[in-house]
């Protein structure tokens, strides 16, 4: 035991519980922990597959199944999990117990389907802890003030999981899945892309709401401002990692951490508008009403009066888009309504460009070299991110890449355990 | 409406919810009862299969799983029954909630796997039904006073029917399963086996006890001590199915209700036992604590202070009983360990016996007119019961039931709805 003891929250996903196999690789890993002295709370998901095929059985009874009662028939999942992994625990000689999110407490909103955590009663986890036991809790799901079972919605169990380790003030949150870390692009498209040692809360937000899939937004958002240390690292194989915090410890901050893409974008162009106060809400009024999720926005005002509109919406709310804008056309009188479904978003992440002018320009530069057509552009202090024809995704990416070197190795630093 | 308004908790067994078409089956079921006017609980077990899906999952993470994460693992198949059904009864325009067993505090002893129910809060259910909700509860399940998830074993979701039915003083409880009532036989074997409008608690605690699997005999015995009217009816097709109450309402009380019977026992003899206080205890307490249940216990007193004791275990207890006997039988002395495990029973039941003597002798001589020898005998106020060859078990089945006339119509009472 080389390190200090430490309390540490440990987050698996459906991929890693998915079996009895897979069960008990889980519960060795919490062994180690274990045996090292640590304190270890383990917060699972629901076995992979399985909460698709009960909000499919909902489904089947029911065109629109009641809130109240598809939050009871999903929470079902994860109660399969944390029995499963704590008769393992114990049969390994850990003292374990699991926890549904009643019986430790996670009060929720009531919103079913989408709850948010309100408060977590810490006392029966404190009292575990200190007592030797390792307290497996069922992840998703919470219970309302009117005892109504909620579940938590996409990224559910990340929530939980840093909602616990916030409650617990636990020295680090673990997110344990299929990748062994947050990368500075996606390896599959890049071939020189490198495992990030760390990042920070900010950048990874961008990240993750950029489509790089390895955490949930709202996971990151309440782990930040709760400044609960989280890391995510495989389920798998040993390795650090990617820790996730305020401050980089870093001596030299890069300018930019990661490259971001998100394919299945289409972008609308309403042209010709009438350039008066309120009229971007008459366009966008009736999208979020869909509801439609809006990204990007843009908006240039020509020297006639008039105004191009350009935003962009997931692919598959494409066409539902166009049918509801072209109402909204006519009624502004705008000229022309056209769109293209063949777009692709890239974006270069890092807080080290706040500090640094120049970084959109070499990024276009970039592009331009290669001939790539940068149709919009939106920036923040963090991020800025182009559109571009769907066939330069993997081009652009590569292309960003090279041009912020970060294919360029570093030194590691040492893997908690 | 042609009745009037009741209260009815009505449980459906793994079978009748084991699929999407079921659930919506038994929903329409509901309703019918709900547009008569009559207030409806309804009690469910697991999708037929799923506890022993989970149970083997359980076991295959662990050779002997604890008993308090075994619960969790179980109680989560009723809990996605109870969200369906609530789902399907709400979609078809009835007011419905699930509840789990913490939910209505089903308080429960603590005994993990086979805990009993201690008491139930009434004020939810009391309150829906005012309102004109239809609870939907997860039977099996309670929870104990350390918040732990405890299920009742076997027969556990008919007992927690009767136990909410109890507890709301409803005016019945319906088993709804796949079979239409208790039959005087088993219509497998007897061709006339008539379906019987009513019975006794005792006696349905008798067959049941006895190898007729409509009812678990631990939810008759619940039901007759609190006086809940308790029918079998299928949960299929239309029809009055059984009512299972404290005296039967027929003008004229028969003799013999049904034929009971059980396959798959087994008989062990030691002979030449020393007769002395003491020797039975010593015989049948190596077996006790094996343990192996006893049914029958037989034993004969000789002349010369030797006595020969036989009794009746289940069948895939019979070697192993044997081996502990053999020890015990060179300790006590005995002359001779022998058995059978080729034989059946088969019981006459019936409140009318208590009054009418000669039941015995009429169906021994009905065994003994078709050559069947009579291995034991036991006998209750209400049962009669014959150990035979198991070759001769339908035909002494038949043969009991043609004795007593069982195959006689009866008029049908109208059925509650």
């Amino acid at each position: 035991m080389t390190s200090p003891a430490r309390t540490i929250v440990q987050k698996y996903g459906g991929t890693s519980v998915g079996s009895v196999e897979r069960i008990q690789a889980v519960a060795e890993r919490v062994l180690a922990l274990r045996s090292a002295g640590h304190r270890v709370v383990v917060v699972l998901s629901a076995m992979s597959g399985e909460t698709n095929r009960l909000e499919e059985l909902g489904r089947n009874i029911s065109p629109r199944p009641a809130g109240r009662e598809m939050d009871v028939l999903l929470s079902s999942g994860e109660q399969v999990t944390v029995a499963l992994l704590s008769m393992a625990l114990i049969d390994k000689g850990i003292q374990a117990r699991s926890y549904l999110g009643d019986q430790v407490c996670i009060r929720t909103d009531g919103n079913f389907g989408r709850a948010r955590i309100e408060s977590i009663d810490t006392d029966q986890l404190t009292g575990d802890l200190e007592a030797g036991i390792t307290p497996v809790i069922a992840g998703f799901q919470g219970v309302d003030r009117d005892g109504n079972l909620n579940t938590l919605g996409r990224g559910g169990s990340d929530t939980t999981a840093v909602a616990i380790a916030a409650a617990l003030g636990a020295d680090e949150c673990q997110i344990c899945t299929d990748v062994d870390g947050v990368y500075t692009a996606d390896p599959r498209i890049v071939d020189g892309a490198r495992r990030l040692e760390q990042i920070t809360f900010e950048e990874m937000l961008e990240l993750a709401s950029l489509g790089s899939k390895v955490l949930h937004p709202r996971s990151v958002e309440f782990a930040g401002k709760y400044k609960v240390p989280l890391r995510v690292l495989s389920s798998f194989e040993e390795g650090p990692g990617t820790l996730i915090t305020i401050e980089k410890t870093t001596m030299e901050q890069p300018i930019v951490s990661g490259i971001a893409y998100a394919r299945d974008e289409a972008k609308i162009t309403m042209s010709g508008v009438p350039d008066v106060p309120g009229v971007a809400s008459k366009i966008l009024g009736p999208i979020g009403s869909a509801p439609i999720e809006v990204d990007m926005i843009v908006q240039n005002t020509g020297a006639d009066g008039l105004t191009d509109f350009t935003f962009t919406v997931k692919r598959n709310d494409y066409e539902n888009a166009l049918t509801i804008l072209e109402k909204v056309r006519e009624q502004l009188g705008a000229r022309d309504l056209s769109g293209d479904n063949k777009i692709a978003k890239v974006s270069v992440v890092g807080v080290g460009m706040r500090s640094h002018a120049g970084v959109a320009t070499r990024l276009f530069d970039a592009l331009a070299a290669e001939n790539i057509n940068i149709q919009m552009i939106a920036t923040s202090e963090i991020k800025i991110s182009v559109v571009v024809n769907e066939k330069y995704l993997e081009l652009a990416v590569r292309c960003a890449h090279d041009e912020f070197d970060l294919g360029t190795e570093v030194v590691e630093e040492e893997r908690i355990s």
